[in-house]
């Protein structure tokens, strides 16, 4: 249904969420993604994949979230719109 | 691991989500959440779920977040805390 306004593009939106995890762990001084989530209790190999755009369950999202010590408007505050 | 920073109570953490999705959806004037959900092309049984605490994916909650004619910082800026 074109113009159906439910039209969201899920690549766009999760290579933002990608970025923004990413430039968050980046900015708490971690070059590493696998120490940041080994340091987190955070399967790196799903870690990594978060970065790279992959779809996520909310929960792991707020674990992420969480380990970036940001509430959920801090982290989505910025990145998204 | 007590007192781990990761420690998130994801009940608690759902439940504010469905109360959000749900708030959002009766301000917008829909007493019925399965008319909101079929007039957004969003399957009736699975938002029904939503807003009762189950947990979903981030690209469905971008979907019922559209729905509600919102962003993310806008969805996530209250409720969340």
């Amino acid at each position: 249904m074109p113009g159906d306004k439910n039209e969201i593009d899920f690549d766009i939106e999760l290579d933002k969420l990608a970025k923004r995890i990413k430039s968050l762990r980046v900015a708490k001084g971690y070059t590493s993604y696998e120490v940041f989530a080994f340091e987190n209790s955070i399967n790196r190999v799903q870690y990594g994949r978060y970065e790279k755009g992959n779809d996520l369950r909310y929960t792991t999202l707020l674990k992420v979230i969480k380990a970036l010590d940001m509430t959920p408007s801090e982290f989505f505050s910025e990145g998204f719109d």
